[in-house]
């Protein structure tokens, strides 16, 4: 294969995700008062990457903020084709597409079950040429969205506020193709039900229909830049809230919740998961601590159990 | 769609599932000195069920014997193409099969980590001509295997040997392809490690290559009688063995495997979840009743816990 050809934000953008994961790690270690591991680590066939998680802290009870800066090629019409799913320019009748990504995803898990699971992915996307190595496609895709087990309005609001304020600045129909976006992709089809109150989801964003490369870019990073004032202020005031052993068992169901769709229905966890030499411990650095499951368990009518149900079976507008 | 035309074994076979889950769970109960919810279902567009599941009992923390006795259509090319992927003699180039699924699925998760979980499943698919309702294909499946947090060479031999036995009275040729089968298909393939220690799995037995219908029929009736027999004797004598609490975090942690297998792989679970008014909870009584997930979690070299590890990824000969 001849050498990739990247594109000329790709060298920035590897900056930008290995800065914001400086400044999100600092900031919730600021929060927990304890240190992530961090592991940096080199893949036999392309790439490199530097995870940072955090086990049985004072705030979070499991977490990560990884970075990863990959190549490879997909092999086999298989592979392929998933990718084409979500990206109809790949051409028909190809079974190997070198490509790039470079991304940063996050995921904490709190221990006090009033303070939601929050999830953030960023990256950046290139495929090449099979024989030049010229860039071919290049595309940024990524979101944020929040898991409560209880429903807190303003929580909701002052998260999806934040990610508003990014969208609304590059393009006013982001917000709301994103939102929509968000819960549609973040749907756990077999339970009728959203895996959280959402947030943003996008993909395919690439340079087409009057969008620059730089533009999307900044959107990016922007998106990355907001996560500390769209979570932090949440998780600090949920931290210390009161709760009973009841609901801390709710929280280990809606967690049960959380495997199932990341198991059952996430692209990127199977997509990683499928690859040649998945690092398995940091794409599952997704699952909770502990999780658990009950057959027919349903919540009391008018409990703030049943509260959240009706809120994840019929997604609300918040901002 | 014309009335189904099941074939003369049909109703032989409903009957046998039927009693074996009253029969299995009549030993279940005994050993568990409590007693299993029955749950009868039916679906609005085919079919019927008997859901019996224990929760909290005094062995066994969760755990089913499920029977279900459906129908319907298989639309789309997509699920389609899933079933044909097992069954290659359904034709190329048809998105509606009519179909008949009737079986009997099982799962026990006992409480003390030195008494394995098992699982077994045996059903009589069949497919019908679209317009004239003729039945087509008709195969049995099935299986049944062990998986334990620790290893007792006794309890996986004891185990092995009775499904041998019962695979010998047909065909020589049967336990030495269900074992391998067993271990290539519960194989969790992003951990490089099998999900236990094995047992039979067999899929697609039809009336071909000299075989008889009625000896599948009494083959796949015996793996079921036989289960009590190849199960039973090892929780009896695990069920009261000392343990620690590092001893319960490992099963935790292997509960978390079972979890992954099951979501990731397994292509019963993603068949039935993936229909179009699933019993959700149901197919989703194979999940345990809580597990847990730690990063790069390591076994100390020459522990019980390395024993095992050693032997799911290099699966054994038992018997």
């Amino acid at each position: 294969m001849a050498n990739l050809k990247h594109s000329p934000i790709y060298e920035k953008w590897v900056a930008v995700v290995k800065e914001q994961q400086k400044t999100i790690v600092a900031a919730l270690e600021a929060i927990d008062g304890s240190k992530f591991r961090v592991d940096e680590w080199t893949r036999p066939n392309g790439g490199h990457g530097i995870s940072c998680v955090i086990e049985d802290g004072n705030v979070f009870e499991r977490g990560g903020v990884m970075v990863s800066v990959v190549h490879g090629v997909m092999s086999g019409a298989a592979a392929v084709a998933q990718m084409r799913a979500s990206h109809a320019s790949i051409p028909d009748g190809i079974d190997a597409l070198p490509y790039s990504a470079v991304g940063l995803s996050l995921i904490m898990h709190p221990k006090n079950p009033m303070a939601p699971t929050v999830h953030m992915n960023c990256r950046f996307l290139e495929t090449f040429h099979p024989q030049t190595g010229d860039a071919e496609l290049a595309w940024f895709g990524g979101g944020a969205d929040l898991t409560p087990c209880y429903v807190y309005d303003d929580d909701a609001r002052h998260f999806h506020g934040a990610l508003r304020g990014v969208c609304d600045r590059y393009d006013a129909a982001y917000y709301p193709r994103f939102k929509a976006w968000c819960d549609a992709y973040f749907w756990n089809a077999h339970r009728s039900e959203a895996r959280g109150v959402g947030g943003i989801f996008f993909d395919d964003l690439d340079a087409s229909g009057g969008r620059e490369i730089d533009s999307l870019f900044a959107f990016a990073r922007d998106v990355l830049q907001v996560f500390t004032e769209a979570y932090v202020p949440i998780v600090q005031r949920r931290r210390g809230e009161p709760f009973t052993e009841a609901q801390k068992q709710w929280q280990q169901l809606r967690r049960g919740r959380y495997v199932e769709f990341n198991l059952l229905h996430d692209r990127g966890t199977k997509f990683g998961l499928a690859g040649s030499t998945p690092r398995v411990e940091s794409i599952l650095v997704s699952m909770p601590l502990t999780a658990s499951w009950k057959y027919y368990h349903e919540p009391e009518p008018g409990s703030r159990e049943q509260e959240l149900v009706d809120v994840l079976q019929t997604p609300k507008e918040w901002v």
